[in-house]
């Protein structure tokens, strides 16, 4: 029997399973790393101890599938997006590698937002305009540190760099290319204005593949580690937010993937290009006639964390001794209040915001409190609150792709049912929630089994899935969140007027050794 | 020796203090009364139970004060403000007293808001435009119960109803009177439109006199309950709010008297009529050259209570266990976050709103939240927004008043040295705390003393007044809080618009059950 390897490169740790042909799981392994922020405004990583961990991370799977007949055939890559690593001529990082969460570019999207031009390259590109992008990190470099980008021979991704240093093969797959904001997503080459506005020249950058380009050449050292064979084929594979798409099914266009994780996307595969006239959402090109149109949010799962350490540290405490597991409590104890939580809404902008706000300044706020509000009110508003988010993110996708035809929905959320229910309550949709979670690797497994013949047709990845669970929509509580929801958009926009003046003082005074 | 009795007819309950003629306390009592909410817009007393309440609070003091030689010469009142009662001709009451928290003329008040007549009426009247005013009430009996409105021979509040039933004696005094919106503030008579608009005619009005008038007549049956001779004085007194002003000390124009308990209260007395162009402010005569200028405030002390039970309640059990003040533990939690709270932004709102937003649908909120927030965070930012709250309602009297020279303040909030100093900063002015806690009881004893001719100069009730304490403010920390005062301001008028939609749906949602 042969085997498959799915990776995903994530930002705080390496995944990777090993699935047989027939997509059986025969070994997980989880390697983390640590995120180096020498200032408040950087986010980076060391991207040999990434490298490290997913040749461990490789290792322990194999290791764990006892391989006795058959061999692994292919190794298929998800990775985070929007990392930049500068190399000199012989490939020695010059860099860290700079994460999406690097806000040091955020003087130089500040002003393309201000001066226009940032609207032109999000049109030729579908990148919004922030500094996550590396089109942005370069400008940073460009002006900031001359000496790294006059040295730099070659700009990557770690993807790149990781797959570069196991095989010496340089090349970028289209949706990783596209995260850069350096690709025009309607030719899928390089695009000429982004190159001269960063200053960068194509033979700076990997030579754009598809992302079942597939190769072999594995360093020996490396595959001996490993316990694989030489001949052994790399899939190029895709970003995480598209992998993760395919992996929960959500192939057609107009069934839309929702992740809520420590962060949180809401996503759809469209077949053409579609651009957001107001920015809020990026667009990208993944496989012939499948662009993924979609808006990535900052404050998924992590304000939900925020509130159990913060308003529920003493429960928490309490609920580690007996052993209960203190996310359950707080559903629980959510749900002692009715849907709408007595008329208390909470705006989720602990860490500023990227879709639908893109504004890093934006913060938290609880609005409408009367005495008889409790923490429990607070718990339930804080857990409505990341769903208004979410849904007001899929209202700008539904601008741009239309009425959706089913919703998806997959990550850490969903083990509670009633912050299940409640996205189906607040989005009057039904909520289709697949059985795996790996929903990333097991659509990177499927790329390769593409890339090698053994499949053709995206849509066949749901024979892996696993049952489905549906949350139907209870039309009793329709009219509480359809009084509120206008009343928390509408709060959105005033509250952004103070973000940045909050900010500012919050930069300027929190003291931060407290 | 002589004694004399200070009264203050309280909204939740009545305090009696027995004083010698030098200003020393021989007894105190407090006999406390239901407030009626049959529904929710209602908040009535019933005016036997309060009058009975003043019976037995009187006969405990003179009992307590154990007076072997001299006797009691005089019972000088204090009392709440806006109460109204229907009686027949035969001075029965026809209605329970209509507190100043019975909204169910809100309509009247909101139509005369809008029309423009409530303007009118409070640029001749001093009364701001709000359900409160028994100028509103009477509308509402007018229109929604004229059988009541028919058959009422009198209308007067709940001072008035208890002075007669112990002397038989109608009487009004001009501060109270003003209370009521019939009065004219310049000619301090009934006020002929006030009149004309509410049907009323003078003839159905307690007779109109000073604050210092005197009079006897208690029925026997009265005196030899509590104990005391037949000829003692009635000494009419004001509003609790002219007579904590003057019990602090607050006597020349432009020394501010600030109250925190479980509401709050912001005066100073001017030497002639004036009116906020923004209608912000009361005024109202209390003595001649003297009105009081000022603004209630719903949300003080009342909104901590609120966090203390409802953020905090488990510690305060804990506390509890332990014999530790909670409201103390509140303030150490509070200490350990720094001034302006890292960014953390309240509005104190919880119900509704008198000064300075004169809007029943106003709520709480709580902005600028980011990941460090906790709920320490969240007890300061409470603090700091009730002090943000008096601070704009001082802002108001500003520009009706000018500078202050001195602020006064007092209440229960001042159990607080962090709180009080937390005063001091963001007012940035000295704060002067005096001594004595029963400010109102003080004032009454003290103009029972002007009435009998043994005093003649307001400024001396400070003799009775016993030391201060000044809160100077720190200069280390005005930059935070100057900072933070435009935002919480311009964020007060942005929120203000979704208030009416928030308040609707709670009104329409909450499970009053839960
Ligand atoms: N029992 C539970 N009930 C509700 N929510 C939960 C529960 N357990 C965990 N969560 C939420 O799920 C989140 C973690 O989700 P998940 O495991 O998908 O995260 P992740 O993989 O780190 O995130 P990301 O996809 O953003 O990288 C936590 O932040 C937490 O808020
Ligand atoms: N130790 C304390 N520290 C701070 N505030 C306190 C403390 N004790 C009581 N308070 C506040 O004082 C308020 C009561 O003030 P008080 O003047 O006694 O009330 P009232 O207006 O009912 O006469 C309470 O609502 C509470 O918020």
């Amino acid at each position: 029997m042969d085997y498959i390897i799915g990776i995903d490169v994530g930002t705080t740790s390496t995944k990777a399973l090993i699935y047989d042909t027939d997509g059986n799981i025969y070994g997980k392994a989880n390697k983390g790393y640590p995120l180096y922020q020498d200032t408040p405004d950087m986010a980076e990583e060391d991207p040999d101890e990434i490298f490290n961990a997913t040749v461990s991370a490789m290792q322990e799977v194999v290791a764990k599938a006892n391989i006795t007949d058959g061999k692994v055939i292919a190794i298929s890559w998800s990775a985070q997006q929007h990392s930049l690593i500068a190399l000199d001529k012989d490939f020695k990082p010059l860099t860290r590698s700079l994460t999406w969460a690097d806000n040091r570019s955020q003087k130089y999207a500040a002003e393309y937002k201000k001066n226009g031009r940032g609207m032109e390259m999000y049109k030729r590109t579908g990148l919004p305009i922030h500094p996550m992008g590396p089109f942005y990190k370069l400008l940073y470099f460009r002006n900031e540190q001359p000496e790294i980008f006059d040295q730099a021979a070659y700009w990557v991704g770690i993807k790149e760099y990781i797959i570069w240093k196991y095989t010496g093969v340089l090349k970028e797959e289209i949706s990783m290319a596209a995260a850069t904001g350096l690709l025009n997503m309607n030719s899928a080459q390089w695009d000429e204005e982004a190159l001269k506005e960063t200053g960068v020249t194509e033979k700076q950058l990997p030579e754009l593949v598809d992302t079942t380009d597939k190769f072999k050449g594995i360093k020996s050292e490396y595959a001996k580690i490993i316990g694989i064979d030489k001949d052994v084929y790399f899939v190029m594979g895709a970003t995480d937010g598209a992998l993760s798409t395919i992996g929960v099914g959500a192939i057609q266009t107009g069934v839309l993937a929702i992740n809520i994780g420590t962060s949180a996307a809401v996503r759809t595969f469209v077949d053409k290009p579609r651009v957001d006239p107001k920015a809020r959402l990026y667009c990208y090109p993944v496989m012939k006639g499948k662009y993924l149109v979609g808006g990535p949010i900052n404050n998924g799962g992590i304000v939900l964390n925020w509130a159990h350490d913060s308003l529920f540290g003493g429960e928490v405490e309490a609920a580690k001794l007996l052993h209960i597991d203190s996310y359950d409590m707080l559903s629980k104890i959510a749900a002692t209040v009715p849907a709408g939580s007595d008329g208390l809404i909470f705006h989720p902008y602990l860490g500023g915001e990227r879709a639908p706000l893109w504004d890093a300044n934006a913060r938290g706020s609880f609005f409408g409190l009367n005495r008889k509000h409790t923490r429990a009110h607070m718990i339930r508003a804080v857990m409505e609150g990341i769903m208004y988010n979410l849904y007001s993110v899929t209202l700008a996708l539904k601008e741009v792709t239309g009425e959706p035809k089913a919703v998806l929905a997959a990550g850490g959320f969903a083990r509670s049912t009633l912050w299940t229910q409640m996205m189906a309550d607040i989005f009057e949709h039904d909520i289709v929630i697949p059985e795996s979670y790996e929903s990333g690797s097991l659509a990177a497994m499927f790329l390769a089994k593409m890339a090698l013949g053994m499949e053709d047709n995206l849509e066949d990845i749901k024979k892996y899935m696993g049952k489905e669970t549906v949350y139907k929509p209870n039309q009793d509580v329709f009219k509480r969140y359809r009084t509120l929801m206008p009343i928390y958009l509408r709060l959105s926009r005033d509250l952004s007027k103070e973000y940045e003046g909050i900010a500012d003082y919050q930069r300027e005074f929190t003291d931060n050794d407290k």
